[in-house]
């Protein structure tokens, strides 16, 4: 019998201001989670925001992880793209490439990657799009994690390459009976409630299921959960989901 | 008495396409110079032509010069922006960051950096900027070497702070009796005629000095001479430069 | 029995530069064409391109179209994507309007729209796409027609919209059986024979009709040829087909 | 000898959220003020966020003026760049004729034109770039007022072209003893004090002067006031303003 997880990694993703504009809490966020995911310049996220977000990671200890994007600052890296495989493979790299500078220079480590928006639901049900990402990740470094939705065909594809993928759980959203988060569009799937996220992240890391929207149990090995940092009481879901797992035990710690 | 210099390197600006469109010999060119500047992404060249650029670099065995830019792909970065000076060095460790992967994935080396059009011209004469820039350089690769216009304040800048400068000289450009550049926009300030270009070449390397605007001679102490990649006849004034080096018994190799 | 055309419009993408960047030769073009589609600044074309291209239909007196795509200069408009519907609605309006105040100064006309790359092929299949590009083509002037592919969703969608729509005919493309083009993916789909090209032109104004890849015989109603300016022999083609269709006794006219 | 002025104008810039990012309180603003400066797509402001400020503008029944920047989102146009004159004639050409374009859906009229940051800066003191920027403007349309910073180099350009001027005047920015403001980065340069800024507003429209740094009086004959529409404080200051003004009989209302 498998043992009950004692700890588990919050994640959320942070840098995703530009230029004039600002978008998230990431300073009062990095209180509670153990990762985030910097956006890399593509979908948001400019080199001195870049610098910033990871100058805040070194002071709350933090694990780094890139957030690379599709190219689309007006999109915010949101609306599905058919990027031939070779551009997209390269895109990759450059945006791993310029985030890891920008941590060498602040002498922090870049610890994984995960894939922002509309790219990483790409990932997860279109195989060719998943390689291609993952191989730059592999070309780039191949010992670093790399984040992906539990039970997604970039999972799969991921350990087909060799590479050490980290399974991600979703705490506020709708889960169908497949396992597939349910779509935004539907009522219902996303949660707003915090004690309702914190319960969720309890039964996430206790029970390795959730209850899917049709009140069957799902599957879900989640090594981390996703905290949405752009959602307005994000501070407060990270606060009360991170106060309930340690009132049950469970650590929260990087997978990196 | 100083010796005669018997080598010296030419270097040319490539990996300017960008997207659909595509500009400059670079492949043609690559048979005549010793270092290639690839443009990283700011003002010309994106990760794919950054990547095939990487690619012929190492195909010609010539040595990679990062090439970065003001962030406007519009303007070519031919037009002078009041960048704020942080944001300009962050800009600059990210698009050296986003090179120095391309270059890794494909196992060569990035050798030197050379800053780009406007930005370039303005760190010859602006000490604030040209600070920044080389500051970011340092804290990117304190060893690489940064090319920079001969007698222009960055060099002074560059040596102040610890950095390896070598000096760029023209020979397709005009220069006044001081030692600056003749604006483009007076007559005679390009030339076109590629014997003539070659004889100013074999003239810079063999008295470290030029006939100015005025029928005056400047001492230029070029360790590289700057090949225009995208004027028409490039290739014609490359192979005729080289030749005519290399018949005056001097090599043609990069300082890197 | 309908009588055979006596005219037929010949039309090229055009103002298709950007920033330093040219593409497509298009005073040469503009001698064989009567309409010509000027892209609007999302997918190329800045506005000195734009005005310059007004400027040149102007002098060769030929109708000028607008020529909208998504907003993505790196793909050249040529990456499908999945832009909201709203977005699009209005990127649409923008772009038309900006062409317009173009023509404006140059006391020209801005006669019809033909959608771009990626969007115009996503609107001969998508319903809910082509509706909002047509849409706002309808809010922004419903008198201008539209030229659309023929045989498309998109043409369905316009004439119920009631708008004027022209269907246009490809004759460097191979078809299915089904009147759709085959992808260019595929051996065979591009025709570079300029002879060939010239041939299916005529076949098409004569009989209204073009022999698929697979030797049967497709209807299509084309209000206009397409030349596309970015091939190689573009200028020799729009010649060959020019001379071709005037000495069948076919003029070359805008639909507009 | 003047009657005191009973009306004046209170202008404030709007319309720039970028995609998925937001900025200022516009809907809370647009009860207070009489004009508003809609951003045009190139420092801020895509074609959707100018839609729904424009549907804004015309449920508050305030007058819609252009305003066009520099092609650059990411610095938001304050960073100033050595644009060529022709460029940046016809990039405010298109710039003007999209927000046209999306005036006229919504069956409202623009109204006049206000260049934005460091657009608006330079030409304060760059004749050739005012002259360029106001042709444009008179291109478009002849009969579009422009508000321009009072005694400024722009203002005379304007008048000598023909165009109708208005002068803008800033309640919450010092004054130097020649009419000039103080630049942003010294100390008490900008006044946060909603209550002083309302005497301030008041004393330019009695007084048609203000009292610079040094204490002395400066002539501004201002058509209209300035509400910076994103500080923290905006909405508190555009009331405490239009309160100040109408307690002393003096109405709000555009100049347009």
């Amino acid at each position: 019998m498998n043992p009950i997880a004692n700890t588990v990694d919050l994640n959320s993703d942070m840098g995703e201001s530009f230029g004039r504009w600002t978008l998230g809490a990431d300073e009062a966020l990095m209180q509670y989670v153990s990762s985030v995911n910097i956006a890399c310049g593509f979908h948001a996220g400019d080199p001195t925001v870049m610098r910033k977000t990871v100058q805040l990671a070194k002071k709350y200890n933090v694990a780094i992880g890139a957030h690379p994007g599709y190219f689309d600052v007006r999109g915010f890296g949101r609306f599905d793209m058919d990027v031939p495989l070779d551009v997209l493979q390269n895109d990759i790299i450059y945006q791993l490439g310029a985030l890891q500078a920008l941590c060498n220079v602040e002498n922090v480590k870049l610890s994984y990657v995960k894939p922002h928006g509309a790219l990483y639901n790409r990932m997860a049900r279109d195989e060719n799009v998943a390689r291609v990402v993952l191989q730059a990740t592999r070309e780039f470094n191949a010992s670093l994690p790399v984040l992906l939705l539990a039970n997604s065909v970039a999972e799969n594809v991921g350990r087909e390459l060799g590479l050490t993928i980290k399974r991600e759980g979703f705490i506020d959203r709708a889960y169908l009976a497949d396992g597939s988060l349910q779509s935004r569009s539907e009522a219902g799937s996303v949660i707003h409630d915090v004690a309702q996220a914190a319960e969720r992240a309890l039964q996430l890391v206790q029970t390795k299921s959730i209850t899917a929207i049709d009140g069957s149990s799902v599957m879900i090995q989640a090594d981390s959960l996703c905290i949405h940092g752009d959602s307005p009481n994000a501070v407060a879901m990270a606060k009360a989901v991170r106060e309930r797992l340690e009132q049950a035990g469970i650590g929260v710690s990087s997978f990196a």
